[in-house]
């Protein structure tokens, strides 16, 4: 077999939702993809054989063998020791002390990195979408929670501990409502979809109208399902409840985006995650105008959304596995 | 003459209030110290010649010629151009495009560098006082106002365009009182000099009793003269008007820390500047306390006070002097 041959990259994305699995080529084009529920509640074990699942599914729909792979990088939510590739604690996963890295390797028996999902999603937009020309960038990807991402002089922030990049519980609200961090008024609880959907159902049972009040009802036993596509159509309906909640939300974006600018003076801020994804056009005018309003200094931050949407996390991976095939 | 004998360094710490200069030997060991006062109102050519003097000064009270200094550093505050030595914009100072480095070394006739005055406060408090241990290090200096400068990868960081490290307008609660910036709740409100005075002046025209009182009416006429020493009097004798609002500035700044160690996950948080010099004993336990309440990953970030007092600007500013002579 010619050395070239083994040069194909495979990219996980682990979501509270959805498992999403990328084949990639030397070049980090990616070939096919495929998409499987989480099923997070029935636990790591399951969600873990899942991931395998959809790896296997993936290449061989490609004709291409797990021993053609060079590498495998696996993006996941929560707090991720990368020297041991550990997931630490991961909340919306309900996982505690996992150890991904061992028993993925053990079971796809190919080279293998994990990372935390924001820094994977930021590797792909600082190495393929930004093409590394900016020296400093922050990354704020609203989710299901917020996370964030750091570049500073062209390589990857990790800090003390490597954990680097929590942005979701920023104080932006001293006075605000309590939050499970222990906090109050923290940037997640206005901007992330499970504190959109919880602001609006709080309206709601305050007996303000919205046309999303049956959903939100049937909704009541399965929190989250509530998705952001679902809030777009209620706004583009001209729903006023949600035009307010995605108002608001989109302003205290650009709250948060004023502190990181005057902070840190990045050349680039870039948003990601499913909120802007479904609320791109809806949010980023507001975001914009707020943020540059708290921009001291840099009265023109750079503010973008990502054009990789829900691929970010699986070419991020991708280019985690091909670092790490470089480093062999 | 001998080489050896031209390596003495001089720092220069312009504040709003006070000029201070300090004779360096290679060692960056401090021979003597003197202070002036500012006069800022008087405009900066008055200022830049106020530093002249006290720089002469200073040098000759050691017996010390000019052409014996290797280099001069210069610490001001507000937003420092620190290629071209120009200071943008200081409000405290009343300055706008100030040819600060040309004007000094026309008239000094020595090597010179200008640089923000927290930056080169955590010049020496990186560099001297953490011996350049740590890899990454949170600044925040309150005083008049506050000022931030971070440390990453041992490295000072300027972001982009060099003007990274403003927090003293992070917003931490939105619903909060109205910032000269334009925002609302800004760190600065709260927890800076100025914001402490404003807070206790609006407390006694809403009719609370403090024995600051009467000075807060000596002092209208003078914002800014109510000194951090005069605080802790207050403090210390149990005015309970000041020991709640210096709890409360002791708090946000504990909030403040902890968006900042989710951040950036620092090793060392350190506080400096009037307001910490003077109130160390009486803010650093509740901040600490709040900050590591706010800290998600970090359980217990290092949060210490600088031991370099009113010294730390003109070390700093030798050490940028050093440096400036190091390159030469």
């Amino acid at each position: 077999m010619r050395k070239r041959a083994a040069r194909y990259f495979v990219g996980v994305d682990i979501g509270g939702s959805k498992i999403m699995a990328g084949l990639f080529d030397a070049k980090l084009r990616l070939l096919d993809s495929l998409k499987v529920n989480t099923k997070a509640h029935r636990g790591a074990t399951e969600v873990l054989g899942r991931v395998v699942r959809c790896v296997t599914d993936v290449t061989e729909r490609c004709n291409v063998g797990l021993s053609q792979v060079a590498a495998i990088g696996v993006g996941t939510p929560g707090v991720v020791d990368y020297k041991t590739g550990r997931v630490l604690l991961a909340p919306n996963l309900g996982w505690k002390n996992v150890k991904i890295k061992k028993r993925l390797r053990a079971a796809l028996k190919r080279p293998l990195d994990v990372e935390n999902d924001c820094l994977v999603a930021m590797r792909a937009i600082y190495e393929i979408e930004l093409k590394r020309k900016p020296q400093h960038v922050v990354g704020i990807f609203l989710g299901t929670g917020i996370g964030g991402a750091l570049v500073f002089s062209g390589q990857h922030y990790r800090g003390g501990g490597g954990v680097a990049g929590e942005i979701g519980h920023m104080i932006v609200d001293a006075d605000g409502p309590p939050c499970v961090c222990g906090g109050r008024g923290c940037f997640e609880l206005y901007a992330s979809r499970t504190g959109i959907v919880n602001r609006l159902r709080a309206a709601v049972a305050a007996g303000e109208k919205t046309s999303l009040f049956r959903l939100l009802e049937e909704d009541r036993n399965e929190p989250g399902a509530l998705r952001s596509g679902l809030i777009k159509k209620a706004f583009e309906q001209g729903d006023a409840l949600v035009r307010r909640v995605v108002k608001e939300a989109a302003e205290f974006t650009g709250v948060a985006i004023g502190n990181l600018v005057n902070l840190l003076t990045p050349e680039v801020v870039v948003l990601g995650g499913g909120v802007v994804e479904a609320l791109e056009h809806e949010m980023l005018p507001v975001t914009m105008r707020k943020a540059r309003e708290r921009a001291l200094f840099l009265k023109q931050p750079k503010i973008i959304a990502s054009n990789l949407g829900d691929k970010a996390g699986i070419t991020g991976a991708a280019v985690l596995a091909r670092r790490h095939y470089q480093e062999l």
